[in-house]
């Protein structure tokens, strides 16, 4: 049983924000399920903090009381074991496949569920909007378990990314054309936009192909689909077109 | 500006629990949009509480201070307004068009999401396992929006549903068959099961055609899709038919 040292729980605490995320090139994961599926998809580990023994068989783990847990645990509810990974490098890779494109997403919760579509549907790449909330946030960590370490996911210039892309690019717009009656390319960018306000003009503006899902309900209301179920049904879309 | 009497705030305050719901026949709903939307969708206000004076037209409004609120509201930040709806009765009506059926999904935030998804796909009706989490459930509310009001939802024995139906009834499994090379009828119940283990045996053997999202990524795990992603694919594949 060791004690957690007060510079250890200062990291770790720093690791809550961006900025300090970075800075070290780490970032927090709880739980022993997800823990295990980040170690099992090939991320290295910094160091493990768990209240049980020999639960990680690849990993050096540090014996803490649950007193010590609760101090460097994130949740409501410390889950047995906390882990510091380090962020791997992006992987450069060919254009080629589906690759999803956000533009400021800012829920972690649905970055974490979309990573876990992406993952899924064998998406090739994600590209995230320098604005949109950051894929290390301990809140996506624990919601895509090990979906992150399996996708590519690189944060850019989205306005210069779609520019300088050679792909056909698909935008997901209220008053787009019908998806349904669309033949959609096997290698494409397909972006979708905020949670409130959509894909920016600016981005939209660079955009020929705009797609929707069509509203099949009586609704008068200027509704909108949440921007992860519409991710799952517009990836379904074009993957089921290799499908044929 | 008034006082919230005691057996207000007690009467209010039992209504996070689903026994009391079904006694009163009230339910809880917060914040000036989703009150806003319930009324317009037509259900019958009890009791509204706000700090703000004549922000719902149709109704009459008690203003309350910001103290009073935080008493009555159910929320980390009260948002203006707490209001009391009558649970509306369900409506008889035929068995056509889709019927989702959901087996024990027990997660509030899903159930929001599915009915949303239900509400933009023309669901026409939405049927639930006595096990599945209710749907008046204060996290449900505030999830779905005015979703909730444009629906018909039951709470059955989905065994004895089933069994009765005359419609074709498909069940979403990990094991079915592709369901883009499936031909899907306009007229049909879909079953999705719950979070962690699927649709109960004992309704799965009721059930002949069973239908699986195929996966395309290189994943070795034995992952599956969120039910309320599953549910936006599903749907989507059954009103694209209706489309062509």
């Amino acid at each position: 049983m060791i004690l957690v040292s007060k510079s250890q729980i200062k990291l770790i605490s720093s690791l809550q924000q961006k900025k300090y995320r970075n800075k070290w090139g780490l970032f927090v994961a709880e739980g022993p399920k997800v823990i295990k599926e980040l170690i099992v998809a090939g991320l290295k580990t910094h160091s493990v903090y768990s209240t049980i023994e020999g639960l990680f068989d690849l990993t050096e783990t540090q014996l803490v009381s649950e007193k010590e847990l609760e101090k460097i645990s994130f949740l409501k509810n410390a889950n047995n074991s906390v882990a510091l990974f380090e962020i791997p490098k992006s992987k450069v890779c060919s254009e080629k496949g589906l690759i999803l494109a956000l533009d400021a997403v800012r829920d972690p919760g649905n970055l974490g569920t979309i990573i876990r579509l992406c993952d899924w549907f064998g998406v090739s790449k994600l590209i995230c909007s320098h604005d949109t909330v950051d894929c290390y946030n301990p809140k996506v960590i624990q919601a895509t378990m090990g979906s992150i370490a399996r996708l590519n996911i690189q944060y850019v210039n989205l306005n210069e990314y779609i520019s300088e892309s050679k792909l056909p690019v698909f935008a997901s717009e209220m008053k787009g054309e019908n998806i349904y009656k669309k033949r959609l390319p096997e290698n494409a960018i397909v972006i979708l936009g905020n949670e409130a306000n959509g894909i920016s003009e600016e981005v939209l503006n660079l955009v020929k192909n705009k797609i929707a899902i069509p509203q099949f309900g009586k609704v008068q209301e200027t509704e909108s689909l949440n921007v992860a179920t519409a991710t799952s049904i517009i990836l379904s879309e074009f993957k089921r077109f290799t499908e044929q």
